[in-house]
């Protein structure tokens, strides 16, 4: 298969954990005789620095006219306390979100054997944990009109959510229900919010089309308990923007690290794939941030265009990676390893 | 000392949870020599139920003439799955804390030592916990304008907050955070909301004046995480109304049991305490509900009027029922006390 990839290393540790995917898709290529052209383009607060805009329109053209788009991360703090800022890193990915319709984020949880004793949860609470959070992405608080008065004393932000908004995502994740466990918890605070009621609406009808799912609401103040308290009891979570936004990095302690979580933000014509961690920069170019998420989001890839065979054997390379103790100190601090070396291991063993 | 206490059982496990606590501060008065005056009213969808309104003027009223509140719990899922209802439970409690100005809901998040294995999350991540989340309670997008198109397809609800009402409850949390370990984390999504913004600025010029309090800023998505990761980080929690509600749940779950944490919700003139469940409307009636929580926010009304040795009494007397195992299933499977007898022992013991 012919692939285009854009790739988008971002800020941070974004390019040292990107490098690492790709060496894995070349694994790929060369092992199953595939062709991916990889081509390359700043995002964030490097494209700031360097173009003033953190996503330039040669990149957005770059990602419109690849079959798919693989990230790094966004983010430089010498952005986020600075209340005046007129242009922030995180525009950038927005905007790539809403330009491209990514409108699904999708983001697995599950449990790493091998890890289970990483997780700050104890073992008998996280067993068989595996589900799938599938967050509306281009919506919500998130795009809806933000207001500041003229004297800088009040400010808002409109959350807006429109039928075919919600249906398109639920359609989604009554899909994904079905080829799972054929269960769906709607994640809302329809006691409070008119737009989760519209939600509950919306979803309660798109319901009836999929009989064999089962539906079950839940308050995103309980959401957040469930989770922690006993997180096995989900299949697919659906949720509005912000509260995915939460309830997915809070879902994503579970495993015990967020280094080994990718995520899939799909649209009509367009899909991203990236690490859900944060550009951390602390870690930048110190050959110690994990690539195992940015190499995950490559398997997701694989998946996308139906590489099943490609995408396992990513996975079995990782696993393998995991098993063996090739991994970076988050998970083990007596590791010797560094972000290159775990990369190559899982390469050479695709 | 005398007080006026308005009681608000409210819905679900409310009135047998409040009728524990008022056990407590009948013992308080014996033993420590004090009047205090009780006055009961309807909330919620008992109020619905009997008078057509969630929160009747009499009980508004009474809560305004009393000294403080004590709060059951709200809510019926007969509401909740009828996007069409036009009156809800949930509006009594929302116009409550309106209308006294209820500004500041503080929730002290601890572990108790003797409940340490109740908890789903490891003991080593846990230790030492203690910390107060600030969460403000009458602004943002609980109370921002909501809108519903004519044909019903596009919701909205908007979040909006002035620098006074940000600045208000500032200076409660920095205060704290001075009695207590001088750590204030503002929990926020600045790098997304405009509304955030704000906040941040508020809060990072009001910080000038704690010269002693160290600032941290932390996006929310980052907290739900942290929380779990790492939460004896945390000293003083501060913000804004939908994120505290989120937060402040997921925080409950670290000490092993919702069914133990009290809050309190000042305002200039009034106060008000409740335990931070819910309604519970599976357990109601049925003697097994956990009264604890209810009965710790008698005692944090009790500190709240400056009757601290009389709170410590209720303290201790809980302290000794959870050595002693009498404690609802809830926190033993095997425990064969109800809601009443953990009431009396408690009360027994002030
Ligand atoms: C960087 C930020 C704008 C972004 C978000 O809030 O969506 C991130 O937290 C994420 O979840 O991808
Ligand atoms: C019942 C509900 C409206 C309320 C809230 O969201 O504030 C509750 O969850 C709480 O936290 O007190």
């Amino acid at each position: 298969m012919n692939l285009n990839i854009a790739l988008l290393p971002g800020d941070g540790i974004g390019p040292e954990v990107l490098a690492q995917a790709v060496k894995c898709l070349q694994a790929v290529e060369e092992t199953f005789n595939h062709q991916f052209i990889y081509r390359e383009a700043v995002v964030g607060a490097i494209a700031i620095d360097r173009k003033g805009n953190p996503l330039p329109d040669t990149t957005l053209n770059l990602c419109k006219e690849a079959d798919a788009v693989l990230f790094g991360a966004i983010g430089d703090p010498k952005y986020d306390n600075d209340p005046n800022a007129k242009v922030r890193p995180e525009q950038g990915l927005l905007k790539l979100r809403k330009e491209l319709g990514l409108f699904a984020n999708i983001r697995p949880v599950k449990v790493f054997p091998s890890l289970i004793q990483n997780s700050p949860l104890k073992q008998e609470v996280i067993d068989g944990t595996d589900f799938t959070i599938y967050r509306e992405l281009t919506g919500g608080i998130y795009f809806g009109q933000k207001h500041l008065n003229e004297d800088g004393t009040v400010a808002s932000d409109l959350c807006e959510y429109s039928e075919q908004e919600i249906s398109r995502i639920a359609h989604l994740a009554f899909k994904a229900a079905k080829n799972r466990r054929n269960k769906l918890t709607l994640v809302d605070k329809a006691n409070v919010l008119e737009s989760s009621r519209l939600w509950r609406k919306v979803v309660t009808k798109i319901g009836e089309s999929y009989p064999d799912v089962q539906l079950e609401y839940m308050f995103v103040d309980n959401a957040a308990m469930q989770i922690i308290l006993n997180p096995s009891q989900f299949d697919v979570i659906l949720t509005e923007n912000m509260f995915g936004d939460i309830i997915s990095d809070e879902g994503s302690v579970i495993g015990g690290s967020i280094g080994l979580l990718a995520s899939a933000s799909a649209g009509e014509d367009s899909a991203m794939f990236e690490p859900i961690h944060g550009s951390y920069p602390q870690a930048k170019a110190q050959d110690i941030a994990n690539p195992i998420a940015s190499i995950l989001s490559a398997a997701m890839l694989l998946e996308h265009f139906g590489l099943y065979e490609e995408a396992m054997a990513v996975r079995e390379a990782v696993d393998k990676s995991l098993k063996k103790g090739v991994v970076t100190p988050d998970l083990d601090s007596k590791s010797q390893y560094g972000t290159n070396q775990v990369g190559d291991f899982v390469a050479e063993n695709i």
